[in-house]
């Protein structure tokens, strides 16, 4: 970080980027996959460890794309809508609940196995917990399963785990910069991090409601999203002082904004400016992998891929089972489980974070990219196997900014 | 530069800029002004001579206002249709012509009496050859007058402004960067800037006709913005590199974008992104003023302000004459006048590279950004004064970046 960046060089950069994503998303999708697997290893390419051309630790492409983060957990929280939440019921409860425990188990079961401290294995752990509601939704939607039980249950469950995901990440990033790993120190964040969610969402909505009450009259003229834009900011700021993560702060300001009477146009608007600023994100992190660490053909490095090939199959395990958790129902619970499966952004977010706040090396934030990496391959492949294409493709929403090129 | 900023802080620094644009906006535009001017004051409120909130030379920032000139500059170009400019004639050719060369000598002679350097002159009296066509469209379609043949013959002479204001400003980038203030020079690099233009549009056109031919049947899915940006920001590149400025490469993109079949959508897109980049790259000029060389109870500050003084009587002296330029006209030749005066976000551009370059100081580029401020506070209330409301108020474009908050 620190250093001068000239304009022609960031314009350069910005090229090579955004050109990178879209042409390596758009062949992702060619072959059935989403965009976003398409990016990192677009990304990879890009990277110090390949052709060199892209440095994901320049201060302008970390801040820019830590905006991008924020952007698309706004967005994210801008899809959940709290009041449906509670009518999905017991089913995606059970889901999500063994869906998040599964996982952790088993990922700090085998750091343990691997020898790797508790600050690592709390980071690789909470990395399996997390769903991609984005990839999910897309390839449901594109078999035409979007409305069945099945998938009904799979989106509330994968919400539910956004939010318990963000709590244990905002519980990762204060141990990572140094909190207490203890008993007391986890709870304390933890309550921190719910807290602030319900305290926002709790005094937020009626003022919110009162200033949309007051600013009816006011012509939009394209500028909504920028309010909305500067509360997600706001919040994300406030978070971060607040001793949370920013993360909380965006996610708590989307949720505020679920059911405002402009809820259709700042979601359209802050779709747009996702599409310019999330790439950036996937791509930085691709570009911030060292490929070297992955080579199969040095022996000091298979012990990464041992470790990634045990943190996979944990990965997958702990989801699939999750499928079964509801077990008094009639439903197809394979398909539940394999859509719980990729973790997409969200556990990309985990990787990015346990790099940069130093508790993960070159070698575990490769293997866990790669985790996420594959877990996000596997889920379309598998979803199309096990599950026929029953219709048309259903309409999407905001996903698309982890899915379109 | 080269300053290291955390992530708190940079979400700070755009919570402050973005709500301070958005309130100052406001105001501006309930005293019937545009909200240009409003984010200017608000910048200089933040700058380092007032509350010192925003050092508009953090690297960062410094990167993100340059994107808000070229999106800015971008979704000019968009606006300007080659063809119809060919129908506007003589009229409009005439207002541009005058338009340029008069405010330029004007500006050049107050500087020369004032026994200012070469290279200062050329800056000051090329700063005021800019003509804003978004804060004018903005008050005539206010006062219901977009459709008269006045309002016609101004867009056409604004464009040409625009266009000529571009070859001029590239001109300057390279003088003021260490080019050689000879005739041979300047006639190189306009030559430059123009050939990148007229090159560009050729040999882009048909090539873009093809794109857009192959890739009719894939679905847009709100990307065509990015792919867009991308040929801006590619293009901005490639002008630099072949020793223009940038903005001529962002305009060329726009022009060459004009009539493909996704214009409106890339419209939309470009305003998007423009809310978000535009208001920083004001909000920054402002900051960078210096306000206490303004100070008029200073008397070593004095001459700054009599130098302000001189050229907004040179700036509207000569934009107002321009009016009179088609004598053979029948038409409302003082409303065609009045309404080049605006000099707006052009002119700011021109101020601001003449700073960043050093060729300006502190007192002559907070002088010129008062200038700028002056044109674009008089024009509209000058306009209401001798152009009556005739109907209600036009549908407007993209000029809303410069005019809404």
């Amino acid at each position: 970080m620190g250093h001068s960046l000239e304009l022609t060089d960031f314009l350069k950069i910005l090229v090579v980027i955004l050109g990178t994503a879209k042409l390596f998303g758009l062949l992702a999708q060619r072959i059935g996959q989403p965009a976003i697997l398409g990016e990192l290893v677009g990304g990879a390419l890009l990277g110090k460890s390949a052709l060199g051309l892209v440095d994901p630790s320049i201060e302008v492409l970390h801040l820019l794309s830590e905006l991008g983060i924020i952007i698309l957990l706004f967005s994210i929280g801008l899809e959940t809508n709290l009041a449906s939440l509670l009518k999905v019921g017991r089913a995606s409860l059970a889901v999500a609940t063994v869906g998040v425990v599964l996982p952790f188990l088993l990922g700090v079961g085998v750091c343990w196995i691997l020898g790797q401290d508790r600050l690592v294995s709390i980071v690789c752990g909470a990395a399996l917990t997390a769903t991609s509601v984005g990839i999910t939704v897309r390839v449901l939607s594109e078999l035409g399963h979007l409305n069945d039980p099945e998938s009904q249950i799979v989106l509330g469950a994968a919400i539910i785990d956004d939010i318990v995901g963000l709590v244990i990440l905002s519980v990762v990033a204060t141990l990572a910069t140094g909190g207490s790993v203890t008993g007391v120190g986890i709870a304390r964040i933890s309550l921190l991090a719910g807290g602030f969610l319900v305290v926002t969402i709790v005094v937020g909505r009626p003022l919110l409601r009162g200033l949309f009450r007051l600013t009816r009259k006011i012509k939009p003229a394209g500028s909504t999203t920028i309010y909305a834009l500067l509360l997600a900011l706001g919040l994300a700021w406030l978070a971060d002082k607040a001793g949370s993560a920013v993360i909380i702060g965006a996610f708590a300001a989307g949720v505020l904004l679920v059911d405002s009477p402009r809820h259709h146009e700042i979601e359209l608007g802050v779709t747009r400016l996702g599409h310019f600023f999330v790439p950036l994100f996937f791509v930085c992190v691709g570009a911030a992998v060292d490929l070297s660490a992955l080579n199969p053909l040095d022996p000091a490095r298979r012990s990464t891929l041992v470790f990634a090939g045990l943190l996979t199959v944990a990965a997958v395990l702990g989801k699939f089972a999750a499928g079964y958790a509801p077990f008094w129902l009639k439903a197809r619970k394979s398909l539940i489980g394999v859509a719980m499966i990729p973790r997409g952004e969200v556990g990309l977010i985990f990787a990015q974070m346990g790099r940069s706040s130093g508790v993960l090396g070159e070698d575990l934030f490769a293997a866990l990219t790669l985790v996420v990496m594959i877990t996000t391959f596997l889920a379309p492949i598998l979803l199309r196997l096990i599950a026929h294409p029953t219709g048309p493709p259903d309409e999407v929403g905001i996903e698309d900014l982890v899915n379109t090129a």
